[in-house]
């Protein structure tokens, strides 16, 4: 999915407030929802007491933007201060850890927020235990599992919030929307992969469909949906603010994917030129850059041998075209759209003022 | 899975009214909830047309056993004329078709239901069109998205069935253990086949958990559970029953994916025997085979070239060390377990009629 910067981002002054008391309160409710499975997977399979380690470790990372976006878009409709509301947000971390699962096999991944991905956890399990069969299958069919698993979850634990069961229906019936666009999206950005004809236009289209919608707008939407059956006026404006900050946000994990610090985004420098993602950044690149420029950059893009000396030289072509100044200020301009949009949004004070909070910390070079 | 026999049984006596009747309404409550979503997939990403082709011809094929069971689970305990229960039940049918699809990638399985299977037909797609990149990593990236979808399509499905809060309540709590469980047991699978011990008793295991849960005892009672919230007496009937009878089913599923008529199964011949399956049957051949032969089953188990001759002759060995005849008797054993249970089962008439039938036909040679 691309969609999530690794960082904790726990020391910084891109973690307001707004995103860290939301964070604890959702980590607690993912401990606990973990804890409770625990039984019922170790009774079936107790093999899989590493893997469910390994699914604790993945869910300790990570901002919680998309809880922090729920949470919000509920205070901002008028939610109160229910706790349910903490757990049914943190069924969009489940959700999204399900995502980076089976990301990381789709793309081959090897490390996920500084750790080994999931599959290669596995396929060394194989490997250490000199089990039969090729390894790097018995990892991507356990990883594919574990995926499906937190996928589940994620209705699990959302329906157990106890928000009622009409604030539940509603509430889902946007979540179920949700999962279903961003499935679509995820595949979109698979065709637009494949296809490679790289514009400008398409990468930004599959950045609004894959990301925006489902790390922001929605999120804020499945939030004010669970608070009150009368959401119209605050869906839409959770649209104008959540369409362009989710694209200055896929932006910003293009940027951090090309120019970011390991030690911040948990995988290796230049992973994403490796694996050849056709981001907004690369695309704007091809497009500016001269023909012998342009030619480097597409020869080298998705050649997983590249070494430091050569992923600099297109990292300099990047620069050198003017994307990388382009793409800083896109994001500038589709914040401010976003913060513009949050000024006559019908939304409590509290919400608007910690909603430009995470306007922040969700584009901001700190990650 | 390896828990589905293909064939749809259309003509056989061994499709009962009991089968068929469920059948039809769940093929409908599918094909409006498929309509549904139509919109919101294709407004998403319109290239994913084909896609859900894809998914309508999987969604065509089957017996819909689980939803008979699940049905016929609500009957038993009582449940009324409610239509809302076909399209609880439709869900489990979602539910496996995303099992199926992501049990064929992870198997590297080339057919399901007489057609490529869904990775195949992406990759084939990806191949077509000329894209760039491989178009085996497409396809299967693709696949996992789609079954990704229908995993989400089934709580989606259930809770649209309209059957009441507290009904819908206490059916998604066994709905969700039951998803639990079976990604589990699938793991414990894939550990069992890597490491090869390949006991009796650790295939029964396997048998008991991935299929015979997840196939009978456990749709049974999310019908219970969302007929009355007092099923305690025929849960724990259904589990005396569904248990045994679901390991019986998982013999027959065995057997045909040896013996059985690659018309019928959906499956070229011999195909459990190229991937190299770790069954119960092969695992009872393995036992009672002489050194030489037992050898040359080992051998032979997982050579993706077995031509039909070497089949052959690997049939022969199973056959000659009585390990056909043994499954046979085993299954005929279970089945008269379950219909024993059956008989003070606390169900309604109806339904214990019905579960008479379903036992045959899950269980009957011509699948």
């Amino acid at each position: 999915m691309g969609g999530s910067p690794a960082s904790r981002g726990g020391e910084t002054g891109a973690d307001p407030a707004a995103l860290r008391h939301v964070r604890e309160q959702v980590t607690r409710a993912l401990e606990a929802f973990l804890e409770g499975q625990r039984p019922v997977v170790l009774g079936t399979a107790g093999e899989l007491g590493p893997g469910l380690a390994a699914i604790d470790d993945l869910l300790t990372g990570g901002k919680r933007l998309r809880a922090a976006f729920c949470y919000w878009g509920w205070r901002g409709a008028g939610g109160g201060s229910d706790p349910g509301i903490f757990t049914a947000s943190a069924a969009l971390e489940l959700l999204h850890a399900s995502a980076l699962v089976h990301d990381d096999v789709m793309d081959g991944s090897d490390t996920r927020r500084g750790r080994p991905s999931l599959h290669r956890q596995f396929s060394a399990r194989h490997s250490e235990a000199g089990w039969h069969g090729s390894a790097e299958s018995f990892g991507r069919g356990a990883a594919i599992l574990m995926g499906d698993l937190l996928l589940c979850w994620t209705d699990e634990l959302f329906h157990s919030s106890e928000l009622g069961a009409e604030a539940l229906r509603r509430g889902a019936r946007l979540l179920s929307q949700m999962r279903t666009e961003v499935m679509a999206g995820q595949y979109l950005d698979l065709v637009e992969q494949a296809r490679g004809t790289g514009t400008v236009d398409a990468a930004l289209r599959v950045a609004r469909l894959k990301t925006a919608r489902y790390t922001i707008e929605r999120p804020l939407q499945v939030g004010a949906a669970l608070a009150t059956g009368e959401a119209e006026a605050a869906a839409a404006a959770y649209s104008r603010y959540g369409l362009p900050l989710g694209t200055a946000f896929q932006l910003r994990v293009d940027l951090l994917g090309v120019f970011g610090d390991p030690a911040q985004t948990g995988k290796p420098a230049g992973d994403d030129l490796r694996e050849g993602k056709r981001t907004v950044l690369v695309a704007i690149a091809l497009a500016k850059a001269g023909p012998a420029e342009a030619a480097l950059l597409t020869r080298r893009l998705g050649d997983p041998l590249l070494d430091a000396e050569e992923l600099e030289e297109v990292r300099s072509v990047i620069s050198d075209a003017g994307a990388l100044a382009e793409c800083e200020s896109l994001i500038e301009r589709y914040t401010s759209e976003a913060l513009a949009a949050l000024e006559d949004a019908p939304v409590t004070p509290g919400a608007r003022q910690a909603l430009a909070e995470l306007a922040v910390a969700a584009t901001s070079r700190i990650g």
